[in-house]
């Protein structure tokens, strides 16, 4: 097979076709989207901030059946706070507890959690080629056992002095994460969210800092943003927006108009969903109180207050509480199958890195 | 001479000899800096939002007798709110008049104004090959006028229907300005400053959404940057805090410290030093007072209250209420002249993006 990629790194470390990730969407990725993403020629992704250990090693073992192709699992390494008092929060909820005639929900629905023993323990036995991580790492004696299961490891960065903590202990590739990115913002060490950097400051910046590989994420959703992101030293790209789109994802119908809808292009960080910053198109919740409120707890624990009245609005077809997170490129891809946008994405990329290998030099 | 500008529209549209523009910088621009920029190749601009007509016409002619480059005027085009009452913006500031002894300026000082009757009458005296504009366009009387005068006519974009609205407006083109740039973000349409796109998202959506040639701006510090931006569709590219750098510029030697130090890496947007939203450095007034605040009244208005502090500040060597107006790439550029640095900007770039014409196609 002939190739261009103007920088092999990360496909020889990985055992990878191309260097194109499937970045991990939890709630929004799953078996069908990793599969058909991997038979395109991307890295497939399972996110697992959400799964329970079962469930995980029944999904590897899913997509085990159906690809010998290399494998990512990602996970969170947030230090959950105790559940704090809400009753601001509900104060803040109870207007629309009144409209949809629901409150909290009888049994607290199960939150994002971090990376544990029990899921490490899953790592050991299923043997992904990849373990990716975000909110930074979990403690040395796990982070230990990840990399004596001969997985490689990668993890998210915001910031350069992010980007360097992450290098210093033994990483073996950084995610640029650009704040064009969607969903949850992997940032983990004290910074001012306002001074979030976009894709083209952070990338090269982080390139330069680091000595490992660097994967650009936040922004990339066609073969040009593919080859931005290698001019800035990108060794390779992590794609999650573009994949929402496809089939194969797991989003409603509300959430896959938002991302084809105006609203997609004024996609904003909120705390309202979750408690922890996250980019996604505004919702009703967000365009009433405003994406960033203090009333909402930290996260993870700003869910649980969501559950019943997402459930009941989601029944009426309407998306007023429900995540509808996306990147700031979700209006440059478009809905086709995800072998086949990688593919796709794959052979116009290559064709754009080689292409000046025909042009002339002109001389005016 | 040996060009591989991979677009060529901007170079025969503005008879210049690479797309590459000097950002007009009002308070750090000026003739120095545009002369030395024009030497090395770029287009010089000469930003004049805070110059008398009589001053733009001198800063002309002293370009004039030292380059024969191309030249760009800028200029702003807000709509100067009426004075508002500032009581809740001087008890603000309080503390910082009872700290340093000053008040309020005996005399208003002169505010960012927007293009006027006179101003245009200097362009048609003046004749530059480019006038730019910042915060829309002027009224069609105006705007007449200026294209009446030869002048080639470019105008910032925040988001895609801005693009749009310059585009049907018969602009030559438009600037794409990212969320990354430094100083005043040329917003001038009703949008969520929250929902400010980087410019990795924002340029391929503005090159998809209008007819004319799109330029680059803000995160752009290095060749890197260049390639990536004509990777992502731009014809140009516009560079203003790299500029910032350079011996030329008109910055005090506080501002110029805070672009080499680890704060550049935290740049935010604030209200506090104009009322207009603009990127740069934290200085004390904005760490302590959050870098938004209500308080601020409208663009141009905050500046006034500021005048006297910022001038006792300065007088003891203090940035405490210096605009220290930066982009997010600051700590990617070094204090060399404007002249050598345009020269080896152009050179390594025009290598990164000619290079694969020597590079084979691997087979693995």
């Amino acid at each position: 097979m002939v190739t261009g990629w103007p920088d092999r790194r990360l496909i020889d470390l990985f055992g990878i076709e191309a260097p194109i990730l499937l970045a991990p969407m939890a709630g929004a990725g799953g078996v069908e989207l990793a599969v058909a993403a991997m038979a395109g020629g991307a890295l497939g992704s399972l996110p697992c901030a959400m799964l329970t250990p079962e469930q995980v090693r029944e999904q590897v073992a899913a997509v085990r059946g159906r690809s010998q192709a290399p494998l990512n699992l990602n996970f969170f390494c947030h230090k959950p706070a105790p559940a704090p008092a809400q009753s601001r929060w509900l104060a803040a909820l109870e207007p629309y507890y009144r409209e949809y005639g629901v409150g909290l929900p009888a049994e607290p629905p199960p939150l994002r959690a971090p990376f544990s023993d029990a899921m490490c323990a899953i790592v050991e036995e299923t043997r992904p080629e990849l373990v990716s991580f975000h909110f930074g790492l979990p403690d040395a004696p796990l982070l230990d056992r990840v990399r004596a299961s001969a997985a490689k490891i990668i993890a998210s960065a915001t910031t350069v002095a992010e980007a360097r903590w992450l290098d210093a202990r033994g990483v073996d590739a950084v995610i640029a994460q650009g704040f064009e990115a969607g969903g949850h913002a992997g940032r983990f060490l004290p910074a001012d969210p306002a001074a979030q950097m976009g894709l083209f400051a952070l990338l090269p910046q982080i390139v330069d800092a680091v000595a490992v590989p660097v994967i650009a994420a936040g922004g990339i959703a066609d073969a040009r943003g593919v080859t931005a992101a290698f001019a800035l030293g990108a060794a390779g790209v992590q794609i999650g927006t573009a994949y929402l789109h496809c089939p194969e994802s797991l989003i409603g119908p509300g959430h896959r108009a938002a991302l084809t809808s105006e609203d997609a292009e004024r996609t904003v960080f909120t705390n309202l969903i979750s408690g922890g910053f996250a980019r996604g198109v505004p919702n009703r919740l967000i365009e009433e109180l405003g994406p960033v409120s203090p009333d909402a707890p930290p996260f993870p624990h700003a869910t649980a207050a969501l559950a019943e009245l997402r459930k009941a609005a989601e029944a009426r077809g309407r998306t007023d509480f429900t995540p509808l997170w996306s990147g700031q490129t979700a209006r440059l891809a478009r809905p086709i199958g995800a072998r086949e946008f990688t593919q796709r994405l794959i052979s116009e990329a290559l064709a754009l890195l080689t292409q000046r290998a025909s042009a002339p030099i002109l001389a005016p």
